[in-house]
């Protein structure tokens, strides 16, 4: 078992160090933060003990976890699990702290953000294991969020491929970083609830688990909605060779992470364009600053910033052998009433940007329109697991 | 720096595991009440870093902290202190967590109470440190209780025995572990306050710092209380050879920590006496139902037990070689109405129990027939450091 902090410890945890500076060193917050799986840990194998099993805890470092030295957001170099093995072969549950390492210097590291579900990958790696079980507070993957969309359906399996994309686009239940190591080690991962013992939603690559043959591919697995972006507009920049890679120079100087672009045909014959470009909304702010700097460089009239925006991303490995799905897509969205302001596509899905008050109504229209609704609407439980 | 936990912090842990099982595995328990430490050592190096001095935290396994296995109240068996060797030759504040370490399999274990003490003790010890400085709430160690007698002074300079004595006869301020591991190294303390500058309490062998001759002693150093013991009373036992040692068996095989014995003359012809001895009042149950279940074998008539007593003990190097303290003692005692039950000493220690009622009057009588009031009062802060 692969455990994180309890509900709000880390919250607390990050909170304390900030009542002290706002600059706290990384290696300290590295120490201060894996307390909350010391904690989490610990009282699980009472817990566990006191149901009649015999149950140990490990930290990353008893785990043979060991990282890089990026504090705050180390990546693991390899993984010794002799202990964590011993004790499953003395029968014993070993219960073992996400998101922690330990480095070459012997110091604390945290795996950043998802290091508790990556832990639980690379563990499973390692320790050439069936299955990685990822237990959370709802049923497994659906088509899309249930509680937007209320006749969403659990997936039954999905490819690594397809997770990926949806989780990069929003879904919030798995973490892209131990997805890409699931796929990279090719751990099948099972998410399933904390709450029932349903069968949830299998991740794998193209071949079902207990399966020889490749499954016949749904065309869409599921749409996403993502609100977390803002749009800015850099508008009348001089439409000449080298002009987008300066001005994405400068964003990136700001440490943002670009998601969609869209260069506008130079319309007014004035040599002038526009290019819009999403982002993190927190980012937003150290951009527009950056931007506001380089008016003399980019020699734009003016800037935009737009927070009132929605993305929805339709994720489908089926997509590549099935012509039409931006076709439909479209269709749906015009037919529901919803403007689309910018697309950008992969080889398996296809994201939109809309206001963000049409967004919902574009969720559920898209849903209906590629026959992912189910036909009973399925309970679905929230708890709140501190992931 | 060594550090203990914050304020509640080792509580609230223990409070955690108290709601899962009543009969918590050590070992986990000892990785749970370590985060506590790690949480105050991160934040307090985050602190120090932001008043621009270099800082780093240090676990006990990383101070080089080696314990045996007895998980809860492990014994300290070597120091490696070369990475705070290293922090400190590099000019950085070392900051270490108390009461922790590590054994032979790689786990945490903590040092049990005054833990943290020991570990500033024991870590100065192994750096050759001049002097193991322990910051606390009060000024340093008062020659009585001052929240009972307003009149106690600070003492300047006490030696090893007679810290000793006082701590294991209801001083709070050090832990006897502490002190004993400060004598066998020869650590010189320096009891002060987290709150002031000033010089607070020294605690050496018989020579002071920075003197070559052996300092006059005066005759004593302290009085102090505790109100934490009862008192059992088996009454009617046989007055035959080995009675004794087969109530203390009885006793012993209860788990109790007996303080004093008394025993008193056969008086009623009847091959039958009374023993009395007093014992901390948390073990009283057990020894009480222990003592029920001997009834056969020490054939007593009746079984007392008295929790409204208090125990005042007069401790002072210089009673060895000054006759009369007993006397002036109980000459005192009487003067102030004050009965006394039992009576104990040690070389340079003497205790007496009296009525609970009587404590606080016993206690200021003493203080003053001993001489040991201040001229002036002097105030005395009181925080809550959580150690």
């Amino acid at each position: 078992m692969v455990v994180s902090a309890m509900g709000d410890t880390t919250d607390d945890l990050l909170d304390l160090a900030g009542q002290i500076t706002k600059d706290a060193p990384a290696r300290e917050m590295d120490i201060l933060l894996t307390a909350g799986e010391r904690i989490s840990m610990s009282l699980l194998a009472m817990a566990v003990t006191e149901l009649g099993v015999p149950a140990h805890s490990y930290t990353g470092q008893q785990a043979g976890l060991r990282t890089d030295t990026r504090y705050g957001k180390a990546s693991i170099v390899a993984i010794g699990p002799e202990r964590i093995t011993n004790a499953i072969d003395e029968g014993q549950v070993a219960i073992v702290a996400g998101f922690q390492g330990v480095n070459e210097l012997n110091d604390v590291t945290t795996l950043g953000r998802g290091g508790s579900d990556t832990t639980a990958v690379a563990l499973a790696a390692a320790l050439e294991a069936d299955v990685c079980e990822i237990f959370t507070d709802v049923d497994g993957l659906f088509t899309a969020d249930p509680r937007i969309v209320s006749t969403a359906r659990k997936i039954g399996h999905i490819t690594y491929e397809e997770t990926l994309e949806l989780a990069a686009n929003g879904a919030k239940i798995l973490h892209l970083r131990a997805v890409e190591f699931a796929r990279r080690y090719g751990v099948a991962l099972h998410v399933r609830s904390s709450f029932s013992d349903k069968e949830g939603t299998w991740v794998t690559d193209e071949t079902a688990p207990g399966q020889e043959e490749t499954m016949e591919q749904p065309i869409i697995s599921g749409v996403t909605h993502d609100r977390s972006e803002g749009k800015i507009t850099v508008v009348d920049v001089p439409d000449v060779p080298g002009i987008a890679a300066r001005l994405f120079e400068v964003v990136a100087g700001a440490g943002a992470n670009i998601d969609m672009i869209v260069q506008n045909v130079s319309t007014h014959g004035t040599g002038r364009t526009d290019i819009s470009f999403t982002l993190p909304e927190s980012d937003g702010r150290a951009v527009l600053d950056a931007l506001s700097d380089a008016v003399d460089l980019l020699q734009y009239s003016e800037v935009r910033w737009d927070d009132q925006i929605g993305k929805l991303s339709l994720v489908g490995a089926g997509m590549r052998s099935h012509p039409g799905v931006s076709a439909r897509l479209f269709g749906a969205l015009w037919e529901a009433g919803v403007n689309i302001e910018m697309i950008s596509t992969s080889e398996i899905r296809i994201s939109v940007v809309t206001r963000a008050e049409d967004l919902e109504t574009a969720m559920r229209a898209v849903h209906t329109a590629f026959e992912l609704d189910a036909e009973e609407t399925e309970a679905v439980v929230y708890g709140g697991t501190g992931r």
